[in-house]
């Protein structure tokens, strides 16, 4: 499956470069826990979507790195904290044991706490453009990551506080995983000054994006091996989560997806980008094997 | 004894105005606990010292609020994981249940999370300045709060990982507690544009008085009173901590915060301030009862 793999390679090799702690001696075995967790491969969707979005925009995707990074920076806290005896009480991520697994608990609340840190720190003494532009896009990137995103996404995730039916569902998932997605391409808008309507199809794309995402992550709980997910199958049901399987039936969720495809091609036919990475990105996501 | 309560009542009225959930009925129950934590009273030594440092350079304190109020969500941030059963497992703080007693330990996690996700979203968005300085302030904010500050000293607490000796104890701490209070300081010079040989004094009053703020930290741990403590004495000897009394003695623990404390002040008589807040501030820190 055609996916935007030149794009992978820069920011695996610029995440490979980064280094955290300043004394080896001092905090390195903290952040030998986070390069763990941060190295542990996988697509890149987050970051490869900045990036992608960059060259949609005809812009030089280096200049982008150290947003990209940042992202994938805080995507990695975020697993690690949900992985936690508390949170989900996961012990494998991508056939690995988790990060709490293999360093204790309490280095991997702090290994979370770390990454989330260096990627607002990386970003803002890193990130090249207009400084007002700058601000504006960190400000989103916290935003999408506080309360009103992923953090008060997970919370109503354990908490099970999520309101009621496909609304709540939605909702639960578009603050969890689908404002991190829509940031990836935000961001990069926000950098390059890209506002008003002229953007609103990048929007709608980035958008519907983090919808397929999260219903294609559900419907492959259920469907994919052991081996591909990186963990048993399965492990939505075990820990009671209403996903989009449990509430339309496995055929109702791969018609939502369908659903969901066409709309963000749609969306990016609109916003017209060049090159094919984002179509690219799109199939891939519907497509992927895990 | 004098401290800057003009100051700091600015501080705690400005904290209670915050709201940090857009959708009451979907993540209002995180908002709650974050605010229970934010909201528990204290000092608020070091959104205090940022806004006295704005009056000791001759700037409306008001403007520098949002990064003020910053500091203090991120500090509450710190205290909430500190308190984690995974790592000092404390349940009083300041007299009240500490978050994970009061909202559950998932719960704890993500007000933390939350608590630091929002600090940078409001200081991003709300601070006042030439753009430019306010990416460096906020970039050196996520720096003193990092691998190579706060969470790299928090890192060597638990870990027992700290270097040996006198100088290992003063490292842990010039990461875990000295950075963030450096930086409620540095972060003002930054956004005030000032740089250069002039800053020194107040850079150098700065790193002392964090310094001083945790020796009379570990004396009061053994000295203080469960009821000003707001939480059992000794319990940096129950969880086998090295502080400065157990490194010292209790009497050369003394000594070291009288030499520190001159230190300081003798750093503040070179910077010059206006105002007589700093130098209350300083001794706050080194008679403060709890």
């Amino acid at each position: 499956m055609p996916y935007p793999d030149e794009l992978r390679r820069e920011v695996e090799h610029y995440l490979e470069g980064l280094r955290f702690s300043d004394e080896e001696e001092v905090t390195g075995g903290l952040g030998e826990a986070m390069r763990y967790s941060l190295l542990a491969g996988g697509k890149r969707i987050r970051p490869v979507l900045a990036l992608a979005t960059a060259r949609g925009l005809g812009r030089d995707t280096r200049e982008l790195l150290p947003l990209a990074a940042a992202i994938e920076l805080i995507h990695t806290y975020s697993l690690i904290h949900d992985d936690l005896p508390a949170m989900d009480d996961d012990d494998l991520r991508r056939g690995r044991p988790t990060c709490h697994v293999a360093f204790g608990e309490d280095v991997a609340i702090l290994a979370g706490d770390g990454l989330y840190a260096e990627a607002f720190r990386h970003v803002l003494t890193h990130q090249v453009g207009e400084p007002a532009r700058i601000l504006e896009a960190v400000g989103e990137l916290a935003a999408a990551t506080g309360v009103n995103g992923m953090v008060g996404g997970q919370y109503l995730d354990v908490d099970r506080a999520a309101p009621a039916g496909a609304p709540g569902l939605r909702r639960l998932h578009e603050l969890k995983t689908g404002r991190l997605i829509g940031a990836s391409v935000e961001c990069v808008l926000l950098i390059a000054g890209m506002s008003g309507p002229a953007t609103n199809s990048y929007r709608g794309f980035a958008a519907e994006l983090g919808v397929l995402f999260q219903i294609v992550d559900d419907i492959l709980d259920v469907t994919g091996t052991d081996d591909a997910l990186g963990k048993p199958r399965g492990s939505d049901e075990r820990h009671g989560k209403r996903t989009y399987v449990s509430e339309f039936g496995l055929d109702g969720a791969r018609e939502l997806a369908a659903t969901s495809h066409d709309k963000a091609r749609t969306a990016l036919a609109e916003a017209d980008p060049a090159g094919p990475e984002l179509e690219q990105i799109t199939d891939f996501i519907y497509t992927r094997p895990s």
